[in-house]
This record gives C-alpha cells, sequence and structure tokens, in this order.
C-alpha cells in the first residue's frame, strides 16, 4: 500500500484534513464581499500569531517570494548589506542582495553553528561611519536546523542603527518569535511549514523603522510593492488576484492555531525538538547541532553514522515506513538527513518517527540498544 | 440555496471536479521523484498548449508576477520601453516598467478599441535611433473585452529591432496564440483563466531574442529570474518551493486541455463569445467593442441601459440565478459589466447565462423581446 505518506521533511509539512476539505472548495471570486471577509478574519489572525501590532502582508508567492519582498522594498544600488550566515537560506540573503546591486559582505558559520552575537558587535563597531544600512539573518536555518539568538542580535543591530531582517521561515509557529517586543524590523515566514497549509503563500511585518528605509528605495519591485499591500490589506483584500484556495485554507488554519494558542504550539515544538534529539542521541547517532539551545525547533539534522549512507536511510523510512525526510542541501547533500517536526505534529507522530528510525538504523546494521530512542520520547514528553 | 455559485468572471473561473479533487490531495515533497515526475508532463504539455518549442516557466504568483517576471529581467534604469494600452493591463505594464526605473511612453486608446498597426508602425518609424528596446501589449485586454491584432503588431515590433512583451493572460487558451509562428518575443498568462484551476500560478515563455535582451539585464529579480527557472525546468524541477497542490491540479487541467485539443479549446471559446455577443445585442444591450474582429474571446463588456444600475444587474443575477459576473475597473466601475466565459465552460453554460441575463433585464425593467438572446445562442451554437 502506498497512500500512506508521512513528510517529515522542513516543508510541505502535513496540513490537517479540515484545511484540506477547505482547499477542495471551488474558488469564489476575488473581489467578493465573502472572500473581503475572510481576508478580514486571516489578516487579524495572522497579527496574533505574528505577535505584532504591524500589518502582516500575505503574498501569493513561495518563502522566496517574501525574502525577495523584504529586500526589493528596502535595497538601493550601492547599499550596503551585512548577511550573516547559518547556511544555504542564510546565503540566500546575500544572493538576493546581490542581485539588487548592493555591497554584500557575509559573516559565516560551520554547518551546525551559529552567530556568536559578539563576533556582530565587534563587526559593528568597526563600521564607524555606519555604513551597514541592512543586515540579515535567519531564525531557524533550515539547512542545517540551528537556531540564531534572534532577540540579541536584533537588539545589537538596532543598537547600531541598521535595519534586520529576519528569515522566519521554519521558526514562525514553531519557535518563540516577537518582532515587536525583540526589534525585529522585517520578518518572513511562508504557508507550508509551521501555518499548516501546501506551499503558495508567504508573508511579510514590517514596523516603522523598515518603513522609513522604503521610503528612500528608489525602485520597489511591484508585485511586492509595500505600499500597494498596506493599502490592500487595510481595505481586506489585496493588490493582485491571491491564491484564493490558499487563503481559504489559511483561514482555518489559523483558527486551529489560534484556538491552540501560540504560546502552546511554541512550546509543543519545543519539546517535539528536544525529545528527537535526545532520542537521536540515545540510539549513537550525531546531531548537526550540537547544544541545545542552539537548535532549531522545527528541523533536527543527522550524520549517519560510519559505513551507512544517507540514500540507504532515507529510502529505508520511505520504502518500509512511509516516512520522507530530506536529505542535505548543497555541500550537505548525502552528508546529513533532516527530520522536520514542524506544524501539524502529534506526540504520536515523534514516537512513530524514532520507532521507525530505530527499526531503519537496526536493519541497516547500526549498533545501538533497540527501544532506547522511543523510550527517551516517551519519558520526554510525560514530563 | 446558497452553495451553488456559478463565476462568470474573469477569473477565477470555474474548475472541473476531478481537477478540484487532485489539489484536494495531501501535498506531497517538491523534490521527490513523484513530484519530478508531474513536473516533467506539466512542462511537456504546457509547450503544447502555448504552441512553442521553448521552455515555459511556472511561478509560484498570480498573473501579475508573471508581467513583473517579463520586464524584470529585461529592463535596465533608463531603458525606453513603449506600452500600447487597451485598458487596465495595458496600464499595468507600464506601471512595472516605470518601477524599474524605464522611460516609458504610451499610446492608449478608448475603452472597447483596439491598437491601430498602423498607429505603432508610424510611432516605430519615428524612432530612427532605435531607442525604443520594448514593446508591451494585451492581447485579451481583461478591463474591456477589446482584442489586440497580436501577431500584425508583433510583426511590426520585431521589423523595428525591438523586443514583444505580450500578456496573454485572458488570451492563452481562449484564443489562438502562437508566440513561435507569430514572433512573440516574451507572453505571459495565469492559471485561474483559461487553464481552469484555481489562481496561484502563471507562465512565461521567451524566444532567444529576448533571452539576448536578459543577458543585458544588470539586475534581474531573483525570485523571477529566467536563468534560474530554465534550469530548473530542464531538469524537471523548480528553483524555490512551488505551490505543490495547484501544480498536481495544473497537471491534470493539462491533461484535459490535450485530449479536448488546443484547437477545439479555441474555437469552443471564440463559438461562446460570439454567441454571447450576439446575443447581448438581441436583448438590446450595448457591448463596449462594436465590432465582433476586436472582440476578446474570454470576456464581453456590456453596458446597462438608461435607467438601470449595474450593482442592480449584478446582484440581481447574484441573488435570483448565483452567478457572479464583474463590475467594471477603476473609471469603468458602475459604467459596465463585464461576463467572463473562459476555460471550463460549456455551450449549455451560455444558454444558462443569457437566460439569465434575460430574466435581469426584464425584471429591473429593460424593454427587449423576452426569449431573443437564447433563441440567438441555440442558433448559433448550432451552427
Amino acid at each position: 500500500m502506498k497512500d500512506k505518506t508521512f513528510l517529515m521533511i522542513p516543508g510541505p509539512t502535513p496540513v490537517p484534513e479540515s484545511v484540506m476539505l477547505e482547499i477542495a472548495k471551488h474558488p469564489i471570486g476575488h473581489r467578493s464581499t465573502e472572500f473581503s471577509a475572510i481576508l478580514e478574519n486571516v489578516y487579524k489572525n495572522l497579527k496574533y500569531v505574528f505577535r505584532t501590532e504591524n500589518d502582516v502582508f500575505v503574498y501569493t508567492a513561495s518563502g522566496t517570494g517574501a525574502m525577495c519582498a523584504a529586500l526589493e522594498n528596502l535595497i538601493n544600488e550601492g547599499d550596503n548589506v551585512l548577511c550573516l550566515s547559518l547556511g544555504n537560506f542564510g546565503n540566500r540573503w546575500a544572493k538576493i542582495a546581490e542581485s539588487r546591486g548592493a555591497v554584500v559582505e557575509k559573516i559565516e558559520v560551520e554547518s551546525g553553528q551559529v552567530i556568536d552575537p559578539e563576533v556582530l558587535r565587534k563587526r559593528l563597531a568597526e563600521d564607524t561611519e555606519k555604513k551597514i544600512k541592512i543586515v540579515t539573518l535567519t531564525h531557524s536555518e533550515t539547512s542545517t536546523g540551528a537556531a540564531n539568538y534572534v532577540k540579541t542580535l536584533c537588539s545589537i543591530i538596532r543598537e547600531h542603527g541598521a535595519i534586520s531582517v529576519v528569515d522566519g521561515v521554519t521558526s514562525v509557529c514553531a519557535m518563540e518569535c516577537k518582532p515587536d517586543e525583540w526589534g525585529i524590523d522585517v520578518l518572513i515566514s511562508g504557508s507550508q511549514k509551521g501555518f499548516m497549509i501546501p506551499p503558495g503563500l508567504s508573508f511579510l511585518v514590517a514596523n516603522e523603522r523598515a518603513w522609513k528605509v522604503y521610503e528612500q528605495c528608489k525602485h520597489p519591485s511591484f508585485y511586492w510593492d509595500w505600499a500597494a499591500y498596506r493599502k490592500s490589506t487595510r481595505a481586506n483584500s489585496t493588490p493582485f488576484t491571491p491564491a484564493v484556495n490558499l487563503f481559504v485554507g489559511l483561514n482555518k488554519a489559523l483558527e486551529m492555531i489560534k484556538e491552540d494558542g501560540i504560546e502552546n504550539m511554541n512550546e509543543r515544538h519545543r519539546r517535539h525538538a528536544m525529545a528527537l534529539r535526545h532520542a537521536v542521541k540515545a540510539i549513537n547517532l550525531e546531531l548537526v547541532v550540537k547544544d541545545d539551545k542552539n537548535a532549531s525547533h522545527s528541523i533536527t539534522s543527522i550524520y549517519p553514522p560510519e559505513g551507512i549512507s544517507v540514500p540507504d536511510i532515507r529510502s529505508t523510512l520511505k520504502n518500509d515506513f512511509d516516512i520522507v525526510v530530506a536529505n542535505g542541501q548543497n555541500k550537505l547533500k548525502d552528508k546529513i538527513f533532516r527530520m522536520g517536526t514542524l506544524g501539524f505534529v502529534s506526540d504520536r507522530d515523534i514516537i512513530t518517527a524514532v520507532g521507525a528510525l530505530e527499526a531503519t538504523m537496526k536493519k541497516l546494521g547500526h549498533k545501538f540498544e533497540v527501544g532506547k530512542g522511543v523510550k527517551t520520547v516517551i519519558e520526554e514528553l510525560n514530563q
């Protein structure tokens, strides 16, 4: 039987049945009063989930679209942009900044590491002429599973007078992320992650400091233009034809998140990620992110043991247990595998995943005490 | 009973049940072999529908996104762009070009009119220094229902040595549109139109002449970058996370279009649009586009008779018959109403629509011979 796939990749993530049933409805007119009422509810609930008083814009585009929507409304040719990179998605900020003609400088760390706030503080202190206008960073780096100290980093950036632009694609919903309270100037995220709907929508919230920089931007990109989105969002509309079905699904998913409570959702992700991490260690596998406090609560990256390949682990999990986990990206391809515990994931799913991982590793000849992973999960989840 | 809505707006258009059932499936991983096989089929069938040998790129974005994907890969600051505008969407090309710092000139016509090829020829002849690099135009202008002589206009543009960029949002599938044969350099379209799926995807095809201009573009926009899309498309992949569910629906819809045959689909749209136009005249209503040969085959715009308002016509059609038609846009708001006959529309739907329109106009006190509209449709469709 082949129709029982369980996605444990960092996205798309599992979608609740009730959300899929909403998406399955025939599209309605996007300029109708019915759809406007849906948008009103969506925009209101997004402010709750993003913990912000600012408007949250919804783009019909994937997460990278929202990354472009951040930088393409801020950068002029020749601007200095500092990109703090933990991996593939940190590097994407740099590529987008370069595509706009910015002068880009990167602070990079090894896979699994995070940015040391003191390194950032030192670099910015050297920028005595205050040339650095924008600093980009990643909350949860999807390619490694490392998570930055966003609150600290953003406060250092603010002290310097630059704008912080944060990728929250796999953190919003999963990890505590408070743009207003923490002083994140621009925050983006994507739908197929913690939001529990399929890919195709992405989100952006900008504060007044970011708007001041926007006002100096010579050529904001038409499709992403903040001014158009602010005007439409405040009128419970969209500037261009939205992905109607995904919005209807989002409306349902946001209601579920609100009912659950965003703090509870954050805490559940933390418990799941920690239980998975500790189970992985209990079965003698090595984590890419060594320290719990540097770990994403939505993605866990794991090294295969000596002599067992990532493709074998992935295909055994897929063929024997219908569980899909992700390979590493770029230079990490076949070097690590990544398990997502993001969005619509229950305690049962973590037990299932660890049980299947144990069975897989046993089959492939890995040496460990079978059952110890699941035991760890059960004990941790019962805490 | 309120759950029987029939959309006759220019998009979203009706979606076949079998396509909705595909979209309703839980998302699969976008880097899986299963999804790659779907993409292979989608990309192959898009070439058939677009009647091109060039790659057709699919963007996770609405139609305006594909418009940006056209101009943001071609324009450098200071470039001269000539925009041929029939209305709102023709003007959108101009706005996007301006947002990139182009020097924009517009040739505009009254609502319902089309561009006279001789006017274009004359203007280009004056451009003796060949400053005009790009000419934008609209095939079927969604805001008025007028349709340009794209083949003729594009051959004039090519003679001059400029690049033609064509909005085929409401023409591809509905009207004959042959980019390779006609020399359209860049053609874009959107999913919620003739493609019979919900909004959220859009399409772009560019030829070698356009690629030469792309190569001179200093700052192609990252999310729309043609080089990234060409590389991924040829590898049956996507550069960024695609709207998986919409792609799965598109795969099904393209199979239906192929089975129908693109010529048959074009011809059906022509028959429907002409039958509707002639029925509208038969019940003493005035068309915005006077001449059949200037009419879009997907949108028909109609003036309300003296003393009867557009909102009354729209709300009566909605409340009494669950048929949604569109208002005019911008300066045409409440001045015209627009009926879409685009995508998944059958002969029966045209009879239904005209019957309901007759009942509505009778109720609102319009003077005409009741039944003459439906008679016209039946006679024309039986031709």
